[in-house]
């Protein structure tokens, strides 16, 4: 990793051992990205900067974890999680412009088009997109599982029931009152699909059977949920500063949120059923027998109990 | 294809079999979006719109006949050229915004931010960019050759020697006297790479064997910058109304050409050059012996002809 590139880890309540995963994922992001003295050197930095702005790594961390669990190959995953946090990384820069959300602070560092301009900003954006499909393509895997791999991220992030979908409806129904199925809908494309993704993805490079694929399909589209609510419920409960951006945002934003729908104690409870839900999906698959009876699915639990009660 | 798009097809002197090709390109377009009225109906009436609005569909061309000329198959051409097409529409509707060259109209009609707005124009040029790759790894091809697809298209349209690089350069260079060198890395990275690119894919479904590849490597390269030169030209001599953009544009923006560098006729003389030197790799090609001997290159050859004569 670059010296200049700040990895700021948000504290976590996670063992040790995911404090190692995220250092070899921000490694992978590190070896995956055009150096910083690349020409043209300002969208090399500008990928860089929002790469390295202290992401909890939650997207590559479901897919490492669940890859590993099958007994996928590490490199591989770690790669293939690097693709699926450029996506995300590239959802925030663009989400982030001006014609958007406007938002001049993330993390609590300047946004991309604030620090780059907003033409840089657009570009990098792309950019990262483009080089998470060239990272899949690179795979050192066989050319089935990288096509299926595509299959399964570009959907995931596109206009029906993905991410890019869900940020339509978010545009759309901006200061509208949503009923928990619309609210659910808009999340499960906008922040769940490509939480999903990541999970099938690990499934996949780790060679899990289709019984797997499907019940981790439900505990991806579980997980989603559960971080929407609890981003919702953060937005309210958290410190500015916890959050490393601007709290009480989405009443200032008119936006309506799962407390809004379900009150702040529905939420959580919500939240925590969600969780259950998803974790008896791994008790069931594990106790299924064939394959999925071999493996260690602790980390994912730990993952699981993370994402419903973390702080930040 | 649905009533409301609108195909105007620009006067061009080719003969009728490439406007059948064009009507073949249009419909793997019609099929390959989502219909308008999806939800969420804005993002997909966006994708559509500069879709169809009135390209020349120079990339698929490119495709389809190199595809053609070696046997490939004609279904896998189509949806591969129209994936090519979404990269080139999402880079028109990005570069169009007002952070970038703030372009109004294009091809006689509103850019897409004017439209639909700035957010929706962002997200369905990001929208084209995903379902282009989604295209390609729905290809009905072996997982070899879909692989092989994203690793030629990708690098093509990222930051390093690619489409966004070539973005980031000129917008770097407004108003500064560029070298024909720097201005020949600008354009071969800005347009040239997604039309060699073209070519290249084309080449790869036909499974053209290497040697092949490499000639048409080359040709892709200097159609690349005969397109460029070309443009430039056009700039100076045609009207508004041929070129259904505004004409005088790049004085206007300071922008450093080849007519700036060559002058008009030097210009003109060097995209002539190009061009023969692209068709003497066609003829090298077939003369070579072997798969390539076979090959009825006269299709591409009339296409190399059509981008140096063009009047729009």
């Amino acid at each position: 990793m670059m010296a200049n590139d700040r990895v700021t880890t948000p504290e976590v309540n996670l063992s040790p051992h995911f404090a190692i995963q995220r250092d070899r994922i921000n490694q992978a992001l590190a070896r995956l990205l055009p150096p910083a003295d690349q020409y043209p050197e300002s969208i090399h930095e500008a990928m860089r900067y929002s790469i390295f702005a202290g992401g909890k790594r939650v997207r590559p961390l479901l897919l490492l974890e669940t890859g590993e669990a099958f007994g996928g190959p590490s490199e591989v995953l770690l790669d293939a999680g690097a693709a699926v946090e450029m996506i995300h990384t590239y959802s925030l820069i663009h989400d982030d412009l001006p014609a958007m959300d406007n938002d001049r602070f993330r993390r609590g560092m300047p946004t991309s088009h604030v620090k780059f301009g907003e033409a840089t900003a657009i570009l990098a954006g792309d950019a990262l997109l483009t080089l998470a499909f060239q990272v899949l393509a690179n795979l050192k895997v066989r050319p089935e599982l990288v096509v299926r791999a595509v299959q399964i991220l570009a959907p995931a992030i596109g206009t029906i029931d993905g991410m890019i979908g869900g940020q339509v409806m978010d545009i759309k129904y901006e200061g509208a009152q949503l009923n928990q199925s619309k609210l659910e809908q808009l999340h499960r494309a906008k922040t769940g699909a490509l939480i999903r993704a990541s999970v099938l993805l690990g499934a996949l490079l780790g060679e899990a059977d289709g019984g797997a694929l499907e019940r981790l399909s439900r505990l991806g589209d579980k997980l989603g949920l559960v971080f929407q609510i609890v981003d919702d419920v953060l937005d309210i409960e958290a410190t500015s500063s916890q959050l490393g951006k601007t709290a009480g945002k989405d009443r200032g934003a008119r936006k309506y949120t799962f407390p809004s729908a379900l009150g702040l104690a529905g939420s959580k409870q919500y939240a925590e059923r969600l969780t259950h839900g998803a974790i008896a999906e791994l008790e069931q698959m594990t106790r299924a027998g064939g394959q999925a009876s071999k493996i260690d699915a602790s980390r994912l639990k730990e993952l699981c109990l993370f994402l419903v009660h973390r702080k930040s």
